[in-house]
């Protein structure tokens, strides 16, 4: 590890996947050097990058305290990093009860947040033709996907158990993007998912969640 | 358990992700009854299974072998049943790092593969209007995915270790809809992807696997 930090994150600074790897290597107490990858060069295409992750797409990670283990695809990140980095169960499940329903939550924000999400900024920003139809179902989307998880966490404080765990923190980044962008900054969150805003809120004034929210702000502006 | 089954799966005939759940519970010798839910008549939005799962999507087990434990995301339906039903490892990793490299590509499978193929149908059959832009943005993706896949799988036989895990099992009904429906039975497979041809038809030739295709497709004519 010639920078000296115990892993490498190729990420970027725009994608949200690579922040859940970020905040949590934080709140582990973990360091890492970030490889901020530029995605319109098309850096995660490049030979280099293929080798890590045949997929082209960040995050990655290289762990400098296991014989530079690699790793792609962000959730699957997140539980290697609990199964080898939280032995305490500190942000994680202990159970096999709970391992399962923290698997269940990591699934639905990586095949249901994640990508209906990702489509509408797709059809904004990067599509050829302005798809009105798209927006809008995307649009929907995110407001069903926030309603879901606000029924469930009206009745429960975390997804997993009573704490917040790694299933959680998989869908700040997504969160963040969805009320800046998708719904904006004049959708009444709080009136219509107030279960969702308090939860989101509790794990964005976490000091090191927030201090990288800080950080990457100040990356975004230059 | 009324109807004398170790688990009871609700799924539904035409969606791929619960025969993901079939095909593994067939393989591991469980039984179980499947309850298909009528997606057009929104079935899966009734009160009664959103109580088992709030997100209203299929596939939904519950485990009358483990207290009616109820458990939703077809993904995290097959780790579950490998912690708890595979603990020989004759589907699984059993190593971390395997564990590890398994979890990546059932991400890569719900978040990659499931998402884009699926935007595809929606847009051909479910979209109120006809976008081809739409459409060709995710037959690209397909063949990318595929493309992905076929680098790996030129290289070893199966994505985790050297046997079929569920990592392998999670991607054969989205193969199959791939290629019977958004490339279509004319796309050259064998040609363009010829290792992901032979991974894919070793598996969907196993005895537990070709019934149960078989008999989708009988309940397919009805």
């Amino acid at each position: 590890m010639p920078h000296g930090k115990q892993f490498t994150l190729y990420t970027d600074v725009g994608g949200p996947n690579g922040w859940k790897v970020a905040y949590f290597l934080s709140e582990l107490g973990l360091t890492y050097k970030s490889i901020y990858l530029d995605l319109d060069k098309k850096e995660q295409k490049s030979p280099e990058f293929l080798k890590l992750n045949p997929n082209g797409r960040i995050p990655a990670i290289i762990d400098h305290l296991n014989n530079d283990f690699v790793l792609w695809e962000s959730n699957a990140i997140l539980l290697y990093l609990v199964e080898r980095y939280d032995k305490d169960h500190k942000y994680s499940a202990a159970t096999d009860a709970e391992k399962a329903i923290q698997n269940q939550w990591l699934f639905f924000q990586a095949s249901g947040q994640g990508p209906y999400f990702g489509q509408w900024t797709w059809f904004t920003f990067r599509h050829a033709e302005k798809v009105p139809s798209a927006l809008e179902r995307y649009y929907k989307e995110t407001e069903r996907v926030f309603g879901v998880l606000n029924d469930v966490l009206s009745k429960q404080e975390w997804l997993v158990g009573d704490k917040m765990t790694i299933a959680d923190i998989s869908f700040i980044p997504w969160n963040n993007g969805a009320f800046s962008f998708i719904l904006g900054p004049d959708y009444p969150v709080a009136e219509s998912f107030p279960a969702v805003y308090k939860w989101h809120n509790a794990m964005v004034s976490r000091p090191a969640i927030k201090s990288l929210i800080d950080a990457r702000q100040a990356l975004q502006k230059h």
